[in-house]
């Protein structure tokens, strides 16, 4: 079965559709650049949701939904707004299909054609700031801090499952301030909950910074993002949280009366992250056998897979694993009993090591006589342990938790090893080309930036935080020009 | 504040506007037909879908995600779906923006106008059975049981909050069965789970049945429905289940070779309830004062309010009052500490009242030196009472279950007193004009069916389920000819 994934060393490209796809993760539609997330995939997404949802209303946000169609006016009231989207939106013209009298068979009705197009929701800040432009008067209803998991469309021309696909899933939060500093703070807040997320449940170390203006979301005065590097030393915007000063509330004329009774206009962020996270996810851990997923975001954490050569051993061995399984649950463990009577125990060994089941048990008649059962950890193959059935609670409990630590740990030995520091241009451009963030010197110029990913496919990822890292000053690699300080190169997804 | 909705007695469909924007629940969009669901109706939204996918997950069935837009092609295969769908889609046409050279300006790039048109899904079959029929070989391969949480299209011409609108948010499962017995029986147990959210969570008491041929869902073998009665006495379909038999494998070609290797035909379910049923909640139990809501879908199930005159009690009642909150917390209630010192008691009372938290209770100085607290029960206004600090947890959690109870009682009482069986047309007409369930015999034609829908508005809301409801034959109310049983009919939303 493992024989159906491409080596990584192979092509990492297609390793990583084989993943996706013997994983069962995902699947390409008959619709242009659309996926379909397959039940194990989307349980993935499940539980990314269910640890950022409560780390948002931990932090004071609610759940709201808006419309998925916005006219496309709201979209052109922001010049750069839709200046970044005009061209990779799905639109909708007609309300309605008709026979056609000439040629047979449906079109769309002439006469539904719609007064204004609509466009499918690439991002919903106009939408939502044409209603927070009802709902906030005076410095009372500040702040509003609301998230929506939804769906949008952006009319991607590559796409890869995951990755980049033309209907994504995501969470986008949107806050409206009295302040600049309240929304500068809650821009950055947003940046740290995504920081934890990815470090502390998707075991995967990121960079945090801030864009360049050119890799700006449209419309925002800041973009914040995390950077993860994958495998194979290709970065990946992992999210993003913006800081939208009052370009939007200016759009659309949302003003609230502050404390001295004076009118202002509203200080306002977004942020999101979104099913590209799975990829992300896949490309940290995964390895030659299939998906690696990390204990807390497993669907499942523990399978036990019954061993029996025989209808008495069968019953003997199913009710110990039955008991076993209630142990397991019961303390709270994401666990399995793999009963299919319909496959031989190698069959499910291989199958759950290609889904990415972090521990697998095996108990058999052997067992049973010691007493024991055989644990075998996802992410170290081969090294199974015999370890005794009382305490197994705590004892799959204490390995997912060590599973987890480790992921976390060679994920960031892996980003160290690959992460330089450039101090000329040859040295930066035989850097990018081995793959791996790079630190260099940047004048500051778009033209510089420009100039330097068409020679190297290398783009900005970063400008490091004030304080997070010390900015010394320099030149940069290629003009020789002054530059602030270092920021942070690498190819990226 | 309660000035704000309007009686019932005196316009019920102002009522329930007024109640849906002045509990916070939901708001126009600027979107023809579109809502926003507000922070407060989407917690309500939440809550059913907790419950709900619950119940899905313990029947086996898995969560995934199916593509947004179907390609109008697949709509056509079905020859009854796309006859059921082509006057409400919303289409797709182009996909980019262009500056308009003659007038200035965007429109749609005539450039980038799609090959075929693509339909923004009204609902998934056509994608999913696209899908199955990659996913489906063999009778292992089967059942399959897959459900989605999704955003859905369909473009009414009325519209009208939570109960009829362009876009709403719905659950659809869609399975796959080796026999028709089997797919019959997932349709009648998709239906039960339906009835016993609707009972036990919403109290909302409700019939089951089947739906005649015209009321069934396009392409579909067989509806069956839940119908719940408002309090205006108009009918609310509340969920669908459908047996497709094997009409969506013919239309995309989905086999499976049985156990005796033979290639047969898939038989298939689907099943839905959607954001309506937020509406349905409303109109069941909802009162002059506000919204009143079940506690088991409460957002929020008990409020303290704390109550003071100067800062020293200030300081005691918010330190008590925090040691309760803790408490109902420990004991897992939701509960909320209404901290604001920018309102009122009396003007938080109204809005607990109006936002229908189902239990408030009250606590000033004078229950800090009697240990008491004073309690509110949302659906009994003006009957309050002292109850003691002391077990305050056990006794909120006891008048919860009672008023969930009450809430299904009343509703209960209310459908019986407004369900009757007419026993000529005349008084068919009379019921039907008051309001309320009319049990009826039909002759089984949809002539009268719709002759009858014509001169009363009302429709065949459902057939009883065999053996629910002893079907005693007799003569239509209209044609005199010969009835199997009666029917149930109403004018409905």
């Amino acid at each position: 079965m493992a024989d159906a994934v491409t080596a990584r060393t192979d092509d990492y490209s297609q390793w990583y559709l084989d993943v996706v796809r013997e994983a069962k993760l995902a699947d390409y539609s008959p619709v242009r650049g659309c996926m379909v997330i397959r039940p194990h995939g989307y349980a993935l997404w499940e539980h990314m949701q269910d640890a950022l949802d409560g780390m948002f209303k931990e932090t004071g946000h609610e759940n709201a939904y808006f419309p998925l169609f916005v006219p496309q006016s709201f979209l052109e009231r922001e010049a750069e707004h839709v200046e970044g989207f005009a061209k990779e939106v799905a639109l909708v013209t007609h309300s309605r299909l008709v026979e056609d009298e000439d040629e047979g068979g449906l079109v769309p009705d002439p006469e539904s054609e719609l007064g204004e197009p609509l466009v499918v929701r690439p991002t919903s800040e106009t939408v939502i700031w044409n209603k927070y432009a009802d709902w906030i008067q005076s410095y009372r209803d500040l702040p509003l801090l609301m998230n929506q998991w939804a769906n949008v469309v952006r009319w991607e021309m590559r796409t890869r499952l995951f990755l980049r696909t033309t209907e994504f899933l995501w969470q986008e939060g949107h806050t409206a301030h009295a302040t600049r500093k309240e929304a500068e703070e809650e821009t950055r807040r947003m940046l740290e909950v995504y920081r934890t997320f990815a470090e502390e449940y998707m075991a995967m170390p990121v960079f945090a910074g801030v864009k360049t203006e050119s890799e700006r979301f449209p419309g925002a005065v800041n973009t914040y993002c995390i950077e993860a590097l994958m495998q194979d030393g290709r970065a990946l915007q992992a999210g993003t949280s913006h800081f939208l000063g009052q370009n939007f509330a200016k759009a659309f004329d949302c003003t609230f009366a502050n404390q001295d009774n004076e009118e202002e206009y509203v200080w306002a962020t977004s942020w999101g992250v979104s099913t590209r996270l799975v990829g992300g996810l896949i490309m940290t851990h995964s390895d030659d056998q299939g998906l690696v997923l990390p204990p807390k975001l497993a669907p499942t954490q523990v399978v036990i897979v019954p061993i029996y050569f025989d209808d008495d051993q069968q019953t003997d061995v199913m009710n110990r694993a039955d008991d076993l399984l209630g142990e397991l649950e019961d303390a709270g463990l994401r666990a399995e009993l793999d009963a299919r009577d319909t496959q031989r125990p190698g069959w499910k060994f291989a199958e759950h090591e290609l889904q990415g089941v972090p521990v697998r048990l095996g108990l058999g008649p052997r067992d049973l006589e010691n007493g024991t059962v055989e644990l075998a950890r996802r992410d170290q193959p081969g090294d199974k342990e015999n370890v005794s059935q009382g305490g197994l609670a705590d004892r799959v409990r204490a390995t997912l938790e060590e599973m987890q630590q480790d992921l976390y740990d060679r994920a960031k030995a892996h980003r160290e090893e690959r992460t330089r520091t450039a101090t000329s241009y040859d040295e930066f451009k035989k850097a990018v080309a081995e793959g791996g963030f790079v630190w260099a010197h940047w004048d500051g110029s778009e033209e510089t930036e420009a100039r330097i990913q068409e020679e190297t496919k290398a783009t900005i990822r970063l400008v490091p935080l004030p304080g997070e890292t010390e900015r010394q000053p320099g030149e940069d690699l290629l003009t020789g020009e002054p530059s602030e300080g270092r920021v942070l190169f690498a190819r990226a997804y």
